[in-house]
């Protein structure tokens, strides 16, 4: 029945593919099948859905926002960490600087490039990379996590504009570690590879409060988990979060690598994959994709009795 | 058992009002009395709780947002409003220009006052104010609500940055009605004099789908409903909507007139006021019994259990 | 032997106009003959050069910016026009929002709207309109000025973002008069009808130290004439003021109505016409025509030996 | 008797220096001594005329940017560098970013940071420092003039808002050149160590429009000499470069040395040193001697009759 749902929704994406671009920022990103459509579907019982591309590895890119905002979170007190970040929607594009070039202001919140460099400057002390991917295999509950040096080398020789950012809030005094090893963290974090399956792992803790659904052991604390789920419904797609809230409801976040991760709270975890972006960096057969099935299951926040 | 908590939290924010300010912007909002704080809850079947200051009567203010763009929604089609204003979050104060003055911007949403002046356009060649009046007490369930014609002519009198607003709307083509009697509108509605009850009732409207939960008849289209939900979630409290949102996870909507409304989908409308305002412009006590019922009844969206 | 300069100057312009464009945001702008091309210099002896079409009239528009400064600076204290406007180029353009909504920001000077708007408003409890027509014809020794009133009437009826930037410095506390009389006197003066010149005449007036070069009397105080010619110099070009003063170095002063006032310091005041505009607003032909006298006559401040 | 005139003036100045700070925020320039104060003017016919502390070595700072402007114009085609960086005055802070971040800008103008940096990118390939070094003895006529390395390792070690600005840059595709050896340039640049004298020798060769006043050899062009003269007018003293030109009325150039750069045309080269800076960050006693001789010996550039 979900199965049936999955394979109308990705027939619906598909012809929305060719008008999307591959993000070519990174020369390595543009190497991707603009065509590939993919989704997974991770049921708390243990059930798994597929429908597509689901065997493609991507990078995560942005997704790791989340994933890295739950291990800081986890390391540090929470107050901690919101001195430095705050929890509100920009108004801005993702890697904005203007709004930071006045006294006193530091990033919106850690869903843009300037707070998840904030975020990555927490983690830098406590953890080395290696650690970091380890961490989130066990989020994600997939192991075939790796980093993609390629992308990686990609992102380092090109992010001129991250630099500028953490150089700036190094500045003023926002960041306190090392720009170049703390953009190292950043750019290995958004590099590393992921299957539609592996997103859906973590969509699916998220939904089960943080609690591994097999194992019963709980990976995050419940404030960490309502943190992570609200900022990612109103900040958890770029410039276009306000009306991807509105319209389709269903918390969510994207990477320019043309994951998603979504989820059904106390159901179920979702991952999609489609390279093929849309003008605000969000994969467009995934956004497709989540608006049927909002439609179709009623999965939208403020729909009364979901179907799944 | 519920007026219980209701008691409880009154009381757990009583000591918060010495903290905050009245509004001041207008000189007949400085009148109101600092220590006056109500809560009134109404359910689906009909039962009604309320705890303080339930009678007092206040300005309805910025939550009259969320009535107008329900009719506004409701007359127009909807691709006809959001053609003129967004719905995403500004990351702004609610009364900024300067993110107004590039080209082609129009207003980030509904809830800031650029877009609400929008609204207000969209409505004057419609309805007058007396027939806006009568569809409001509609949405409230409310016969007693009235224009209050002090704070009116207070407004209208000292509405310099509204004006500025209009004046820059109009001047890109955006606001294509004449700017005085939009204003003229604007002012009246915001003026309009409620109670906690009445900010319930509308709650209440909210909470079951836009269906009268007495009558049974439909108000508000499940579309209508489900944008202005959003929208309260992620704009709902002035610049400090993302951090309400992440902690106490209610939709709402607040006032400087010191009213805030809010609900339990599927449950319940809430009306709160209290006029003694935090420095981002919300009711400190309506926040602060919104909070303990949030943490108590275990109301926040992510919460998988509401006790409610 | 300056006839020629003027002739081969007009003659040298003259191909350019066709590469601008007649202000359009009035309607009343919108009818002048793109075509007309005037030159004006009035020597301090007496001796006057003309060239083109120096009788037609047009609409001072910002020029008239210089000479409510002079007003307002022989009618007040220096320090309490100074406290209310400053005296810095703005980088951004002459109608520009955005900078003014920040705390404490008070306009960047006079040459801009706002800082205008606040001129008129220091003007307007001690003149009268036609009070201020006199002053203006005895500072461009000039009797035929009159109001133009199709302008006015165009200007007011149209003028939506200086409203705007009104209402702004209303609600500042910067403007403290009444916003609509304040504009209507505003509007007023930008619709003087002068010609080529009149302008000329006022530029005389300032290359010759506040000093009637005919009747011997004062009229302006030496540093009120020091002010408005370095605010020429710095700011009277709109965006293109910098690259203005670097390639000509004239102190200069334009407005839409297609006029420009220029003069060479102690020597003779200049007045130009062309209502073909750049897309920065300043006459294209006025502006070729002082390029060419600047080189030939070397007319920049920095040339040590000009020849006029 | 201009001796006298320059005794005066240092007295007149000394009393204010209380008010001003030294530069703090590298640690090197923090170093020096408050109360210093000093003048030397050149003039063409090789008179020297010395008050106050003119053997006191003091890094250049900012004041380089007007010799590494002209060297940037003597080596490339005019066009060539006003495609990369603007001649308009910015109405913000010398190391501003936020006017950066938007589509299609490039710096307004090479007295700020963000110009400065890219003048260094057109230098770069061109010049080694040492080079550069021996260009700015011949254009200072002062062969001491020597790299102060701790000053330099200070600026390297602490530049975050450069870098900031310049990854900003090179991220837009405006700096073409490697970021960090451009830096280094830049901060070598700032670095070098001078005396009132050396920089009187650069305002008596531009007071002398180009020419060595001595071996008669034209060491800039014109037009590059009438173009650095201008910018020092409208944008030499940081955000209070209008207010400078409008009361005082002299080109300069100011750096948080405590330098200050100045000439009256066509006859001597003024330098000033006075670490103590004002809230802009230009050196008080030299505002102050500046504001003294130009009202006593009337250099305004609007004066008619300077008496020097």
């Amino acid at each position: 029945m979900l199965q049936t749902y999955l394979d109308k929704a990705l027939a619906y994406s598909k012809p929305f593919v060719g008008e999307g671009k591959l993000a070519t920022y990174i020369p390595e990103l543009a190497k991707a099948n603009i065509n590939h459509v993919g989704i997974c579907v991770m049921k708390a019982n243990g059930e798994v859905y597929e429908a597509g591309d689901c065997d493609q590895y991507f990078t995560i890119q942005s997704i790791s926002k989340i994933m890295t905002l739950a291990i800081a979170l986890q390391t540090y007190n929470y107050h901690e960490i919101f001195e430095k970040v705050k929890m509100e929607p920009s108004g801005n594009a993702f890697n904005s600087i203007a709004e930071l070039d006045s006294n006193g202001n530091i990033p919106f919140n850690p869903m843009i490039n300037s707070g998840a460099i904030i975020i990555s400057s927490f983690l830098k002390p406590r953890f080395t990379f290696e650690e970091l991917l380890e961490y989130m295999k066990v989020l994600c509950m997939d192991d075939s996590l790796t980093l993609n040096q390629a992308v990686f080398e990609s992102e380092r020789s090109t992010g001129f504009r991250n630099r500028s950012i953490a150089y700036l809030l190094k500045s003023k005094g926002i960041l306190t570690e090392d720009v170049e090893e703390t953009l190292e963290l950043y750019f290995k974090l958004c590099s590393i590879q992921v299957t539609a399956k592996s997103l859906a792992g973590f969509g699916l803790l998220l939904a089960n409060n943080g609690i591994h659904p097999f194992s019963g052991e709980r990976l995050m604390d419940e404030q960490v988990v309502k943190t992570i789920k609200t900022l990612m419904l109103t900040c958890g797609m770029y410039d276009g979060s306000g009306e991807f809230a509105v319209r389709i409801g269903m918390p969510a976040k994207s990477g320019v690598g043309g994951g998603l991760l979504s989820f059904v709270n106390g159901k179920a975890g979702i991952g999609l994959f489609g390279p093929a972006l849309d003008e605000k960096g969000n994969s467009i057969a995934g956004v497709k994709i989540l608006e049927y099935l909002s439609k179709e299951l009623r999965l939208h926040i403020f729909d009364c009795d979901p179907l799944i």
